[in-house]
């Protein structure tokens, strides 16, 4: 059994004393992603949920569609290393690689244009959520977030429906925390039109673009977004909340989707 | 003049109650780095300091080792392009682009393995700064990291020596701020075996790989290190300090370069 978090001896200075603590540290490995026999990238990444993470990185990068694509999923937690078979291999090109160079790379390396946003629907679901029920999935979330407070080194997301959270993740990395709640959506075939997603984190347009392309329809974050990511929500039709700090909340596109009251709100909407 | 913030009218729900409120988003835009005619990469990023950047970010690669090997860097901001010659062209072939799939990309996506840590050398500098000179130094950049207090968005980093701050970079990417740094510190060919780097982020393997390649001794941070980057930072000769807040600082390794006083240490240390 893998775990996300080690602990090691530090030296604790506080004004003029010092002291040697125990400290619980994340823990950080790398994870090789093995695509039809052909090494396709090695992410840095908490060691759990690799074949969570594994699916939701190739469904992100546009190389699988649905738990029907995949043929095998065989993961080795002891080296580090997910081997993925699909029936249609669409890795076989060059064109995979230099996609990864603009699009794929987090680090703040992405592309966005005019044409990859217009390549991706409008959400049109007509799910609502009140803000009551958001505060009340956030403090769950918080809750949940466990790694976080241990070692205040992580960053959780996790996929909720009206009532409760469905999905959770927490990884070192934004962008993977998100990738494991989608490859965990794709592996167990979940609907995710009626759905929101939760995340610690920023929303940047990495993430904005990642949750429109699966028409989802509400992302709620404790964060800020940047300028782009709230464009791209308005463009997109993807209602965004940030900065959910218990009752309090931030608005900044689409805000039909949220009522800001007690009522339990889901989808289909019928008021 | 670029500005890394921008206003928008966001809706703030809080309790029952609705209003419409300004508020400051930190901006997001792409820059594309044409490396001798060739499309390099398109990188996610705060609009300002795009040359330190770009020159960060090929030095970080290993593109460009010094200011000498720099031919001509052309600052286009209003396309968001830098277009950069090299005396010695080392892009031309596809290595390059499979550098960057695995150890380029943030994301977490990088590579870490026994032989990318023994191909650095372990860093010898005999600099020593004392708790006090750290927690001064942590102040004045946490003073200069208005963008971060204004918009909660961004990470910050510096490179100081025993005195002061002589490079600092605000982006919305914790690696890209690194970068800018670095991209400063080598169009300014500065000295750095006997500086320090303060980050506002999490110190994960890849930070300390750049820190580390540098021969830069000591790395410090206002957050928590993972184990791969404690794990690195004692195997590579680097000391290394996390959550330094106030007066409080927690060592991680080569702790011999920090003594807990408030002497002015620097470098050359002869006592």
């Amino acid at each position: 059994m893998q775990s996300n978090v080690e602990t090691v001896s530090v030296v604790r200075l506080e004004g003029g004393s010092s002291s040697v603590i125990e400290e619980r540290l994340v823990r950080e490995a790398p994870l090789t992603i093995i695509l039809n026999d052909r090494e396709l990238v090695t992410l840095l990444c908490s060691p759990t949920g690799a074949r969570e993470l594994a699916v939701g990185f190739l469904a992100s990068e546009g190389l699988v569609a649905g738990q029907g694509d995949l043929k095998r999923v065989i993961v080795d937690d002891a080296r580090g290393v997910v081997r993925i078979e699909t029936y249609d291999d669409r890795s076989g090109t060059n064109e995979i690689f230099k996609r990864f160079i603009s699009s794929g790379c987090g680090r703040g390396a992405t592309f966005y244009s005019a044409a990859d946003a217009s390549a991706i629907n409008k959400v049109t679901s007509r799910a609502r959520f009140s803000s009551e029920q958001i505060s009340g999935l956030f403090a769950e979330f918080q809750r949940r977030s466990e790694l976080f407070r241990s070692t205040g080194g992580v960053h959780s997301a996790a996929l909720c429906d009206a009532g409760e959270i469905v999905a959770f993740a927490e990884d070192i990395g934004r962008h993977n925390a998100v990738d494991k709640v989608f490859g965990r959506c794709l592996l167990e075939s979940l609907a995710l039109e009626d759905k929101m997603v939760l995340t610690s984190g920023r929303v940047s347009s990495e993430i904005l673009l990642k949750v429109a392309r699966r028409g989802i329809p509400v992302l709620a974050s404790r964060s800020a977004p940047t300028d782009l990511g709230v464009r791209l929500a308005r463009d997109l039709g993807v209602t965004l909340a940030g900065f959910v700090r218990g009752k309090r909340m931030n608005i900044y596109a689409n805000e039909w989707r949220i009522s800001n009251d007690s009522r339990r709100l889901g989808y289909p909407e019928d008021t």
